[in-house]
């Protein structure tokens, strides 16, 4: 859908885990290579939806501040240790444990997601709005050379996502007004939040986000300024 | 100088106003335009050194948190105001008076900073620590094409530097020991705040920082862990 009516843009914020990189994908192939095929049997697509699975668990029970902040990295810990004992999968090493955690840092993007970048950033400010630790999106982007002109993450407003503090703070960080700014995602809470704040948005389908079997809500909504199929899709409607 | 037995080193923090921009030569040339010749009798280069020095008054008597923060714009447009009315310059506009305001968000990099930063970054993450706001290093850095992996600013920590609550900050959000991480600046107590909470220093002499004929302290000190020229010069003592 192009946008004929819309209002002034100036910055774009994005979801990274999930929406800019494809977790599945790099966590089903650490974990196989970290694990050696010692566990030929595993399904490690439902392990890591598992794993997955158990970090929103942690977020939405987090009672966090600034003050008191616990890492995402060590929540991704925790819930794997209990995983590993449900699967009995009690061979692995804490060094690997680790290794394993640390593969959460080194997501790949999505294929569209650094030529869908480079176009939008001639034109936007592009920043990450991400639940993620900040060590986290800066290692990934890095790694995977997205061009963010900043990071911004829950661990800077002491909140997580789809707490309005942490897309007020993003606006502050920007100096502009909710309108001039673009919350970007693959998941509906996330950009139906920045919404309710004044935000504009895109939606992102990301099909393969939980991997070929996954259950994923790919439906284009009409209440989101864009649905658009990826990030260059995004870049297109979006003039760039 | 060369460093033998350095310390395991991963990221580098910079402060941006001075150390890695030029902002005497670009609110110089920013105010003559601006003022459009109407003003040919001005020192702009006291002028602008004047200007500064009210920045760093107005940061040092703040009292700033994370709830109630000032911006460094609000700070500097302050100041211009009260300069402005010193000079017996009163017949800029508002919108002319905000035009310059803003040239502390159009910064030049000196002319190493691109060159020296992009060798940097092959090896170590980058980041900004910077007294200015969020939105002007990001400004800055974008019409700059500084290659940050991230930006961290007073803004996001609720004080300024020297407050050691700063680096702290820095070292939390990229999960590193302070020993890990070196702070870069021209500016000796910058350094100094964070050598004394076992950061890594390196001093970077910025003779022109406040013009041809500003007093700078521009004496190398071997407590510091690199005394350098420029980027370029850090860029090689570091073996990028």
């Amino acid at each position: 859908m192009t946008h004929g009516g819309r209002r002034a843009l100036k910055a774009l914020l994005f979801d990274v885990q999930g929406s800019a990189t494809d977790f599945h994908s790099t966590l089903c192939c650490e974990a196989q290579r970290i694990s050696a095929g010692r566990h030929p049997g595993v399904d490690w697509a439902a392990f890591v939806n598992a794993w997955r699975a158990a970090y929103f668990n942690a977020v939405d029970s987090a009672r966090p501040s600034r003050e008191k902040w616990v890492s995402v990295h060590s929540m991704y810990r925790a819930a794997l240790r209990s995983l590993l004992d449900q699967y009995g999968l009690t061979d692995l090493s804490g060094a690997e444990q680790e290794e394993l955690t640390f593969a959460w840092q080194r997501l790949a993007p999505w294929p569209d997601v650094v030529p869908g970048l480079t176009r939008l950033q001639k034109k936007y400010t592009l920043a990450t709005l991400s639940n993620a630790d900040v060590s986290a999106v800066v290692n990934i982007s890095k790694r995977a050379g997205l061009p963010w002109d900043a990071v911004f993450c829950a661990e800077m407003a002491g909140v997580f996502k789809p707490e309005p503090a942490i897309y007020h703070m993003a606006a502050q960080y920007l100096a502009l007004p909710p309108g001039e700014i673009m919350m970007v995602a693959s998941h509906k809470y996330d950009i139906r939040a920045a919404a309710a704040l004044g935000f504009q948005t895109a939606f992102v389908i990301r099909p393969l986000e939980l991997g070929p079997n996954g259950a994923v809500d790919v439906d284009y909504d009409e209440r989101f300024d864009i649905n658009a199929t990826d990030f260059l899709d995004l870049a297109e409607q979006l003039g760039c």
